[in-house]
């Protein structure tokens, strides 16, 4: 039944505009599907593709998207063609469900609803019972047999109807409400009698009037228009536009309407109404799941007056409700409703989340949609479809949320355990490394590494960690801060190290003097229990039980058979799945061959990362780097020089051994120097006397090396560049390193990277350099090895100038950290003073209320496509400019997320680089993103 | 004669290359002319150039680019072709200069020198006196009657073939000369005899011999043939090869031969030699300025040995040097000299610069090139050649350059006293700001302001500056740092203010303590007397004395009459033909009405750029901005912020009415906050009492509130976004004062612009905030002024989003400060810890010598074309895609600078804003790049 329609506008000219006036729903008429959703909306184009498969659905119809743009070019007038075709449509509605609007027994209420391409906040909301009248109360109180009901949804209507359609102050009504209430000496809503309402019905009529100066209409019809003419101007509020300016939606979409006849679950004892998921969303266990409750209105199993039932009989069982789950009180409407179950899941090939009504043994489904379920419910679901022929591997993969794979190796918190703590918890900190930690209070390194060692548990507070901080973090089962960010020192160090971490949780106060922390009034001191929830940022001020989970168990630490656990089976399934799909590679951030050992059992293919400046951990290295930089005696330096020759060659060729062959970048120095240097007294005067210098002499030299803004200071090649000798240690080491491996007979190409260019003379500097302490090397050992020396590209700059920078480099990685501090202009160690209520909404200018979202995501979590991507995307096309295969990779903490490993899939990198634990989780991302750019192509 | 020339390479296929294999240059065959240059090398184009207009310039030849790329091509052998065109070539110079190759009576000697396109390290030097061998060393001692010369110049030949055409170690000869001036019981080289001389070349002919296994080459052509293919060779050495690397020039460039007949000045007394200039460079004062020296070589001019004497007869009577002047000795010479200059200033219509040498009364020209002049003859010889005719309006501004303009408005040292000062000099730091100044020396801003009350003239001394040091800053003369460069805090505000200032000046001990300055072993203390020299950087430890400019003193202060002024009407010729000439309008950064009007009589169109932060200089304005921030009582904020409306309104009041109509760019708040907030205990506790909160409680904020990198931090509309009562105080401001005038028939349309814009997002807020607020205010009042929001760009991302960022924008302004600071990754606080090394070399990593050039230029001072001019492209493009017409500025220190400015003029910016003083060089150099984009079409 398709034709072209004709309206004629206000100009006179005629426009051609698409086939329908109206799009009905329901098993009668059915007009619409699935893929009509820029036409009828989202809401609008999912009614219609149930009533399409024979879901049983209230009928009704919707009023496309392209109508509101003609309302909106023709003066905010309704075509009398539309509402011709509109009344027709009630009509056909009446006939369907046997009512007739206004009737005084069997009224027609409808629901209207807006419905835009997308949700979008500043639009009209629903409007229930549409179609109540002084008369058709009278019939809703007949039909569900329930006067107070009738005259409870009747005083509301008027209120909303008043609200949302007239957009009248709220106010005025909630005063008549509260008059009402005290005039019958109640305080709540539901104390109001069934003439209690009536008479406040009059009430709320009376000010319509004196506001308006029109009578409550009593017309459905005009109801129902005046609805239409409001879902239709709420598209141009200053709200609605201003949404619509910040998410760039063009104005010319437009918002459709839904009208939708109402069924009622409240009839008696043969109605009900019900939520229900085809599997179990928890376990992902092929049993429904859900609860309904006999004669009762949606909204009640939603607000708790009464308590739900279970639908299934073995799920009552066990909860000891024999006799009472739907199964057994409604048998053949369970039937039918486990029928529509079967075609739902088939039909969407997908777990349902199933809302439904019964009016008088009639069944009917109120919305569909693919369920949300458990990270280990997403696993389990994906590998049992597959299992029953229900979806192809590609589409089960694409189900799964990556961060399902983070949940199945983090430890766990028993839920139960958690639920009983929740008044203990004292605030949300940023989720910055996944997992649950419980333990004692320790406020220092040293007191981490005192409990450890008498084997108790604690969990580390600082303020914020340094390197200094390394061995208290190891030592502790999780780590909390007060301040930094997502990728602030003591996040990254965690989530290399699997360690649960909260950071940013600036309301907490660290009292080191007296050893204790606070929060608002709530403190315990050194020696308490304390519990994070590091994948929801939650703190708590008492112990929660936590155990490893069974992947690691299994696939890491060995310590149960991975074939004998369902969970580590269905791991290892989905990680073949998507080491068959992904294109990129997949390496790894690792320093020690502890780290890669974890790595490489997860997947890694090799080393992306390895930052030299995180050899120098302990305190006697650290102690020869300052002697570097800041001893006068040459001998001294020298001295230093050769030492740190000697243990970077060590750990170097630990690293490669662990390796065997695999690839291997190795980054020169970076060292955020101030965090180097010695801090305090004590810490000065070791170094002084180390250096043969006056503590004066080290301060004042200190003192000269101090930075304003470190992070754009003097680092990286910088240091490289004005002091040679360093990058020489460090290429000999490297070098020395894949020698005495190769003359063991294991392959090793080390591939040296130089970090912060900014300008291509500096690469020229570093690779000469390199290539000639590599030829000395090699002339003095008699003996040669490949090699190729590449960059980090973390500068707009070096960004901007890929094409001349890759004349001279064999690879790029992209630093996504710096190159995002650089690019937004934030640093990451102080983003908490705004980034975070940029996020969650800073004050609107127009209203005052806290809810103007700035940037939706954390930049240093997940890339910035429109900022940080367009640097990447012209790095990789300057870079390939000039060398058309230069291999090209990421190391920065975007390479263990979703979104960003999706961004360079699309963008032709060769491979992400993460940390240990994020590896799994970057192979689904990979396989996932080469899924989605295949159903694009 | 052109012809066609065919070569047959060493693969037996012939190649067509250029028409000849010698270029000739001289009076009887001349090939080349300037416009040869890619062939001939710059080199060989002038001397065919001045021969070509009848110069007499000795005989001589250029073997083309094409002929090393010919060699290199062909296994580095020179084609006989080639090498039998050379030796006629050497036959003609023999006819034209009556010598012969190795003659005992009359030798011919050359010169050989590379010469490429341009001039490039690396590659060979000149050689001189080629031909010498044991034979003609005779006959040159003989043609000069001076033994010692002729023998010195042998043994110097030897070692010079030795070295650069044979490349044998320099030390093995170096240790010859050593045992011979021991032996000769000598300790300098002038010591040594002929005797000692003869017996020396011996030595160092075995020593040749010894290394190379042949005797020390006795014919001249053998002796040219190894020249030339020395000069090949060098093409292609390490250092060359990385030089052009890093300068991108092709390798097939190639660079050409120079071989030219010597000629000798020391020939007796009808011979001489000298440089002179065809007019004054110091003053610009048309009269022929020169120095020559009888019976002598080129060099003995420059060594020093003997004070040459003035060319003209006035010159030396001002000298009191009667009867010696080179137009009384050698008067014929002299007018052939003169009529040479008029030839070649006419030629080159421009001030010449010329090398000369008469050999027995025949004049030779061995060099001309346009002369150096000092900023003040610049301008003076523009104004008069265009008078005298000599050249157009156009040409003879391309000729100034932008800094002479700047050196016309700075202070200026007396040159002869400055020059008795040099024993003084103590260092030479960043030549931040220009100008020079002379006073005692103040370590803290109380004791300049002290010494200004005194009415005692002094330099102010700090490790940096910081708001707090405005005061003193200016109450001095000139301002002198250790750290910081050309952007930092005390240039920026120096510049701004015209105050002298050197920065950077990293080797200067300051201690306060005792009140005293130190450098090396020289010290000085509070009091003692100091200068300065902002225009070349230098620091002497005494008084030198200064005045302000005539162009100042006429143009700004009006105490003399600038018609009466000779340089203040050349100042204003200039000008106006840049006004005439140029597209780019020319704005000023201002912050008050004292600077403003600085600014316009200096010729600035409007206000560019005015810092609200800037109007918070004074105590108890700062007290205000730290009670907004940090006050926990409502009551103190809120009036706090009416005060800051306040007399935010009086400063803006007083910046429109002296703007008259002019356009006003107000960018709200963009504190470095760290710089705001109290420092020390006495400001902690003063700032506690006005907050009426504990020392404790503000030094828990302040804490709060601390950064690592404060320049990415919480601050331009991050600020404004968090606090918008502050955007709403300055808001309120701006339109009052607007309002104010606009009543008082003041035209004034304020342009309000937001900083640091990352996201569109931002931008939105605050406009819409702005919009709001100006609603508001316009209610109150009942009155309207219209204004328009616009933003800075001046972090990479809002330059990467401009499409979307223009939206909401009226207007941008580039903020290349910080673009280059994020671009870049550089703090230009902390910058001087390897900028400056950058720019004057860092150790190279083949050789270890200090000369690998990293940066050329303070990206800072000049903009970084390639990198954030990249970024300025991408914004002013993506802007103007979504707004055709969208007005574009600039406001960072690089409006100010000519290299800059030409790129804004090129990139199509509608105007540049620079600081007061720095207005007329931007409006010279916004004509010179009218000029030249004019020539490019």
């Amino acid at each position: 039944m398709m034709k072209t329609q004709v309206l004629t506008n206000t100009t006179g000219t005629e426009t051609e505009i698409n086939p329908f006036r109206v799009y009905h729903f329901g098993k009668v008429q059915n007009d619409g599907n699935a893929s009509m959703r820029n036409l009828l909306g989202g809401k609008g184009a999912n009614l219609a593709e149930m009533s399409s498969i024979g879901i049983p659905v209230p009928p009704g119809f919707t009023i496309p998207t392209s109508m509101c743009t003609h309302y909106n070019d023709n003066q905010q007038q309704l075509a009398d063609a539309l509402m011709i075709e509109v009344d027709e449509a009630i009509t056909l509605m009446e006939q369907q469900t046997a009512t007739e609007f206004g009737s005084l027994e069997n009224p027609l209420l409808v629901s209207v609803r807006s419905g835009a391409r997308v949700s979008m906040p500043g639009m009209m909301d629903t409007v229930l019972n549409l179609g109540l009248t002084d008369i058709a109360v009278i019939g809703l109180a007949n039909k569900t047999n329930n006067a107070r009901m009738a005259y409870d949804s009747y005083r509301r209507f008027i209120v909303m109807y008043s609200e949302v359609v007239k957009g009248m102050d709220a106010e005025a009504f909630e005063e008549l409400i509260d008059a009402a209430k005290s005039k019958a000496g109640v305080s709540e809503d539901t104390g109001l009698s069934v003439e209690d309402l009536k008479e406040l019905c009059l009430e709320l009529k009376k000010l319509y009037t004196e506001l308006s100066g029109d009578e409550f209409p009593q017309d459905p019809k005009i109801q129902l228009r005046s609805a239409i003419e409001a879902v239709f101007d709420s598209w141009n509020t200053e709200r609605a536009v201003l949404y619509r300016k910040i998410q760039n939606i063009p104005a010319s979409w437009g918002t459709a309407v839904n009208v939708q006849a109402m069924v009622f679950g409240n009839k008696g004892a043969s109605s009900a109404t019900g939520v229900a998921f085809t599997r179990n969303p928890s376990t992902g266990d092929k049993t429904y799941f859900g609860e309904y409750l006999i004669n009762a209105q949606g909204e009640d199993v939603v607000a708790g007056v009464r308590t739900p039932l279970p639908i299934s009989k073995e799920s009552a069982a066990q909860k000891c409700l024999d006799g009472q789950s739907m199964e057994e009180t409604m048998p053949k409407t369970y039937v039918e409703l486990t029928d529509v179950f079967e075609k739902l899941e088939k039909h969407y090939a997908d777990m349902q989340d199933v809302e439904f009504t019964v009016e008088e043994e009639k069944l009917y489904i109120l919305q569909t949609r693919n369920g949300k379920r458990s990270g280990f419910a997403q696993v389990r679901m994906a590998v049992e479809m597959v299992e029953e022929g229900l979806v192809d591997e590609k589409t089960a993969l694409a189900r799964i949320e990556p961060s399902s794979i983070e949940q199945m190796l983090s430890p766990i918190f028993n839920l139960e355990d958690k639920a009983n703590a929740a008044s203990e918890m004292v605030g949300k900190g940023l989720n910055a490394g996944p997992g649950a930690a419980s333990g004692v209070l320790a406020l220092t390194s040293a007191k981490a590494i005192e409990y450890k060692q008498l084997g108790v548990p604690c969990v580390l507070v600082r303020n914020d960690t340094s390197p200094a901080d390394f061995g208290g973090m190891m030592a502790a089962e999780g780590v909390l801060t007060v301040r930094g960010g997502a990728t602030s020192h003591a996040a990254v160090v965690a989530r290399q190290f699997g360690k649960p971490c909260v950071c940013g949780l600036a309301a907490l106060k660290v009292k080191e003097s007296t050893g204790e922390i606070s929060i608002g009034d709530k403190k315990i001191k050194e020696g308490d229990a304390i519990s994070l929830d590091g994948s929801t940022g939650e703190v708590f001020f008492c112990k929660i039980e936590t155990s490893a989970s069974e992947v690691i168990q299994g696939i890491i630490d060995g310590v149960i058979d991975p074939n004998e656990s369902e969970i580590c089976k269905q791991y290892q399934t989905i990680m073949t799945w998507a080491d068959k799909y992904r294109r990129l590679k997949i390496r790894t951030n690792a320093d020690t061959s502890r780290d890669l050992k974890i790595a490489l059992s997860l997947g890694a293919e090799g080393v992306g990362l390895t930052r030299v400046e995180h050899m120098f951990g302990s305190d006697d290295k650290l102690l020869l780097l300052r002697q570097v930089m800041l001893a006068k005696d040459e001998q001294i330096k020298t001295l230093a020089l050769s030492n740190i020759e000697h243990f970077l060659k060590e750990d170097f060729t630990a690293l490669f051994q662990t390796l065997n062959g695999r690839p291997a970048t190795v980054r020169l120095l970076d060292p955020p120097m101030h965090e180097f240097m010695p801090h305090g007294d004590a810490d000065t005067a070791k170094t002084a006397k180390a250096l043969k210098i006056t503590d004066a002499e080290l301060r004042a030299s200190l003192g000269d090396m101090e930075e304003h803004n470190p992070m754009l200071g003097f680092r990286g090649c910088r240091l490289g560049i004005l002091k040679p000798e360093l990058t020489r240690v460090q290429v000999r080491a490297i070098l020395e390193a894949a020698l005495e491996l190769n003359s063991a007979y294991i392959p090793c190409k080390p591939e040296i990277m130089v970090p912060i260019i900014m300008h291509e003379n500096e690469l020229i500097h570093q690779r000469t350099l390199i290539d000639k302490v590599a030829q000395d090397l090699f002339a003095e050992l008699g003996q040669k090895v490949s090699y190729s020396v590449g960059t980090m590209i973390e500068l707009p700059r070096a960004a901007l100038q890929a094409d001349e920078i890759a004349k001279h480099a064999d690879f790029f990685s992209f630093g996504t950290n710096d190159l995002t501090q650089t690019t937004l202009g934030i640093s990451r160690d102080d983003a908490n003073h705004f980034l975070p209520t940029y996020k969650n909404g800073v004050s609107d200018p127009l209203t005052g209320t806290g809810n103007f979202e700035v940037y939706p995501d954390d930049p240093f979590q997940t890339l910035d496509q429109s900022g940080v991507g367009k640097l990447v995307q012209l790095g990789v096309k300057g870079g390939r400019s000039t060398s058309k295969d230069l291999k090209i990779g990421i190391c920065g903490e975007h390479g263990g997320d979703p979104a960003s490993i999706d961004f360079f899939h699309r963008n032709g990198l060769d491979y992400v680089s993460c940390s240990p634990f994020r590896v799994p989780v970057a192979r689904l991302s990979a396989a996932l993103s080469a899924i989605r750019a295949e159903e694009v192509e």
